[in-house]
């Protein structure tokens, strides 16, 4: 049970922190902190949560992430569902807290939220094509960092570190393609509040992570190091 | 005595660097460093003295986070007075070096230095509902990731890091709806400068984060792995 | 060969992510990250492979790394063609799939990508003899810092976070000279696809960091610890 | 004779990278790193070095340093002026190799280069008494930060992160005041390069932040934890 409330909080704190930032201070007038910024506080939330509650759930946060260790072996299939469901029920109540502090101005819109999307609703434009590689692509490495800064011969504790800090990265890379998911919980929680088109794109923040962090498990399986050469 | 010494230094820094970045080179024209420079800066101040005086008092800076601490079992109740009055007049001594060391120029302007509010004073006009919200979640949060970080079981010697990101990201959310408190001494300290509203204002900065932290502090021990499942 | 799949991996890794964050996120209007934004992608780049695959190939990524290392006597001679040769198809590699995510866009250009160049493609117009000293004395550096950093002597398991962090301080610097190789698997994997001027300059970025890279092999081995005094 | 050839490359390097990152890329239009790159830079030159030479030299980098270790009894006072004179000398190599690659673009202009100043050199025009009291405090605070995260009850491995963000802490409140020194050593290879106004103003830049320093030195001592209370 305390590793699913800590699931719960870590995802609901990736939502709060990671969408919370681009939401309140991305677009702020001369000061905003910009897609440098988000992408510092999505990766950040990872750090926090990795060295405060990585003792207790091993701190996924992401749908696609506990599949892709279940399939690297890492991850034991019956946590898999349960795992999933606190991601999603923690990162829907980080966006519910989120609205809730954002909506207490005078001059509110709610707008695209921190939605993913492609096509017209992708930040630069980019299509359904460029957004599903990008989304695969970007889930792959960062299963395979997760995978290998976590194993047995990797340096002690710093597993945190590189995979909080791979999520920034990805966020440096990829905002103006499909506004970064990687994470199924994360883009859900979102679309849920915007409806209609976020809701009808939501399906591919689900295929593409999922399908880039199956591949991620097994190739890392078969260049790990215990693996007979 | 030394302890006492070491957080009256400690958070001296934390208003000196953290506010002093924000009055002092937040808004400088075309290269100024905006809330993402301010976001580090403050959460820098809070890795350096984690590794700097951390084995002298712990490192604990806000009367918030020893209160925090003190419902999670990890602070004990005698110093709890102590502490906070050695963090307030650190962050006072703080705030009288930035005031000497800004007025020090022809056009200097005091303005709200770097003091918190809501409401009108909330600098994208944020309503004290939302201020109180997001003070009291960012400081649970806060103290969440305290607790876990220098858990027995956690890596040893990150907390440092994990601890001064949180605040970073923190302030990368927050800055636009209460110039981000979570630490009254700081808000104090700030406040005794300004006067009139931010004086007024003053008792939510105290209040919200507390609330945060005496949460944090009964959950993180309803979760944490010493206690039976 | 498992070491050959990371190097390839983890070079696309570099190309994706680096030059990737350049392409498609360092000019977008009001929230573009900026030369900031493409040296903390290309830094953290080496930082999360390090510690995903250090420990399976050493994490080279850079043809100037592998023989800086054979110079400095801590790689072995026999694995230096196979590294370079799994280094440039990765880079290539990284370069199709970015190309692949970039083109999917309506109004898309391919321009300079993020080609490296002296003189009238400089990005700040620097002549080939500042291009030649900048990249010669940054591979220096990066190869005097991983020299240094993975000595035995060195405090365990940092080396991921120095070296990475030196390649992000590196395009700090120099971005505005060469818009920075210190690699010349990088700058081949952009000219292939830019063709004309990009691949007349080539040469430059494989001369310049191989030259850098030998003389800190060089120097290190004189001031190592190891070495009588 | 190893160790100040490592002093001497390592302050080359700060000087390099730190003053290089603003003179070549702050300004740079539409994507120029600003005060938050520069800060970054001069941070990184440090946590580059630190574990590339500190297990050689200590990497002290920086006159006030070595003299702030002197009398907080961690640093030999036979080495103080080989070290002294070994960290000015890199310090202008590293300026003279900055000044021939900045000067290879067409419309060079040397102007300020990255010289310290008070007055009407102050890059936000503050006075000489707020550029005495700032570099003394920043100093005071570094070398307070350096004696802390070394003491040997400190984490082990993690005061090269802890310093070298010290230093990129400072940048980001100081930089408007004086452009930064809290290092006398590249002052006085900027200062060279400049001459006039800028040797006149260099006395300020050896003194505060030497005075600082041995403040440090002294209250360290007080408070550390092996004097009895």
């Amino acid at each position: 049970m305390k590793k699913f409330i800590a699931e719960f909080i870590g995802t609901l704190w990736l939502v709060l922190g990671g969408c919370g930032s681009a939401v309140l201070a991305a677009g702020f007038p001369e000061m905003g902190i910009g897609f440098v910024g988000v992408s510092l506080a999505f990766g950040l939330t990872v750090v926090t949560m990795a060295y405060g509650i990585g003792h207790i759930s091993g701190c996924h946060l992401n749908p696609a992430v506990s599949i892709g260790l279940w399939v690297g072996g890492r991850f034991d299939g019956k946590d898999l569902f349960p795992y999933i469901i606190a991601q999603c029920m923690g990162a829907i109540a980080g966006a519910a807290i989120l609205f809730l502090i954002a909506s207490g101005k005078s001059d509110f819109v709610l707008g695209n939220f921190a939605a993913n999307g492609y096509g017209e609703h992708s930040p630069g434009g980019y299509s359904m094509t460029s957004a599903f590689f990008i989304e695969a692509a970007m889930t792959f490495i960062f299963l395979f960092v997760i995978l290998g800064s976590t194993y047995t011969k990797a340096p002690r504790g710093f597993a945190g570190l590189a995979i909080g800090l791979c999520l920034t990265l990805i966020h440096l890379i990829s905002i103006p393609v499909t506004n970064t998911s990687v994470n199924p919980a994360r883009s859900t929680s979102q679309a849920l509040f915007v409806n209609d088109w976020a809701l009808g794109q939501l399906w591919l923040f689900w295929l593409a992570p999922i399908i880039g962090a199956i591949l991620a498990g097994i190739v890392y399986k078969i260049i790990s190091p215990e693996t007979t050469d």
